[in-house]
């Protein structure tokens, strides 16, 4: 239960012998929600041991190579698989024209559906939501239109305080009710809901926030978010290309993260020049103490 | 100097975790050729310190996703690193309409051409010639249009033998004309051309056939390969699979290995069905002895 990221790759665009480029897969409660594609993410999802057929649903941040050209090879696998279920892709509008030609050349006869879902850019917007959880979008300021995913689980039922049930004599078929905060009257007892059940657990949060320029117009959204994926392209030393080329430097992801207050920040999207990464978490670590390297193959628990 | 070939992916369409689509890079005198290019080709070979600005030539056997999906990946890599020698591909004539909508979108302002070549599925043909090598497409039998690639060495100059040249004290000029084979004979000195030179180190080959079902007509063309890269999807449990979906077992790659009486076979492009190899290299060797598995990273001298 709950809510975790496993890195599947964290590597910018030209990636090294050691790291792919992106894709994450986040695990909400038993479900599996991709995060962006790149190159190599089908491998890297038989690495990680995620069961392919349980991704039902695909974020695309952005129209970049580097983002999505593990989507031919991983629909592919789908279908040889033999999946049926509907598979939904969310992205820029492009991504159906540049897809669909590959797809019918590539994959026929395919056995299910892919659904592409047009993302706008320039507003936030729930694209997904289930009984569950909601995805929210997230502008972002890179070289094209790209956007930042918020997963935000939705507030959870109260959890029912079994000795006091048992105690008060509570009928089952109000467990439900109790749940959802409902006070107990029946048969002129009353009892307060806060008498019969305990306080949910709390709703969890995850941010996606790659590729973009350092910006403060996302800090509102990002307000207490539990964990922040912020990309992190260069060091401080490379600011200036890092503006030229619409990405962020660690120090600036971890302004974001502070201005946010987060909970915990996770950095990414690494130019493939730096071999050593320690580097990233000294600096990141001097404006917002805790900032983690978004490792390949590590899980973060929400 | 000679030739080898280092294997990138071995496995058929569902990569596993441990086994990548088809790719093969071959090295022939200090150029590179790249056969097929399979999703994650361009991470095999960094992985395997092949220099990407060194591959001029992809040779692309036919249009299943397995065989192409590294592309453009690929070119969208070179492209970041500033390559602008034209690079060359082969292929089925479909592969530019497809791949060119890709390369518009995500390598805008490209500093290089690809240069396409459109293969001819039914007939044999020298494709590709310099002063060192040709490579010959080998029509093959799969579900769509495909064909096989043989590498073959031109014919080498003589050796000088120096010992003797510096006895019969022959001018340095006349040392191109031994190497082409030519008898001394000026200043009324003739001295034939067996005396002066070494004979020439034999000219190699190397055949790359897959995908395709057993086909005996490919024989005539792979007659005294040194090295034949034969496909082997399947063991003999699963020759009525094999037959149908246009794949070979490892003991038919084994026989068409020892009709053509070939140097050595390697067997690749194993089902994902299959976690142990040992047992294809088994069943080959029980027909044709010289018989070797393709194992991922593995360099094979010719």
């Amino acid at each position: 239960m709950g809510l975790s990221v496993t890195i599947l790759g964290s590597n910018s665009a030209l990636p090294t012998s050691e790291r792919n480029p992106t894709a994450q897969v986040l695990r909400a409660s038993g479900r599996f929600f991709l995060i962006d594609c790149g190159e190599g993410t089908q491998l890297q999802l038989r690495r990680n041991r995620v069961h392919f057929g349980r991704i039902h649903h695909i974020f695309i941040s952005h129209l970049h190579g580097d983002h999505v050209f593990g989507l031919p090879g991983l629909i592919s696998s789908l279908a040889l698989l033999g999946r049926t279920a509907d598979l939904h892709v969310y992205a820029m509008a492009d991504l159906e024209k540049l897809l669909n030609p590959w797809l019918d050349y590539f994959c026929k006869n395919m056995p299910f559906v892919v659904v592409f879902h047009a993302v706008e850019p320039d507003v936030s917007k729930v694209i997904y939501e289930d009984e569950l959880l909601e995805v929210v979008t997230i502008p972002l300021e890179h070289r094209i239109p790209t956007v930042g995913f918020l997963f935000r689980e939705k507030p959870k039922e109260r959890k029912i305080n079994k000795g006091k049930c048992d105690f008060y004599q509570i009928p089952l078929r109000w467990l439900p009710r109790l749940k959802k905060g409902e006070d107990f009257n029946e048969d002129g007892r009353f009892i307060s809901n806060e008498e019969l059940t305990l306080p949910p657990p709390p709703a969890k949060s995850y941010a996606f926030c790659s590729d973009t320029r350092y910006s403060e117009k996302i800090v509102s959204l990002l307000q207490n978010v539990d964990l922040l994926y912020h990309e992190s392209t260069f060091l401080t030393d490379q600011e200036e290309l890092a503006a030229k080329t619409f990405h962020s430097t660690a120090r600036q992801a971890a302004s974001i993260a502070h201005q946010a207050n987060v909970g915990k920040l996770l950095l990414g999207h690494f130019s493939s020049r730096y071999r050593d990464l320690e580097p990233f978490l000294e600096e990141a670590r001097a404006v917002f103490d805790n900032a983690w390297i978004a490792t390949e193959g590590s899980t973060f628990e929400i």
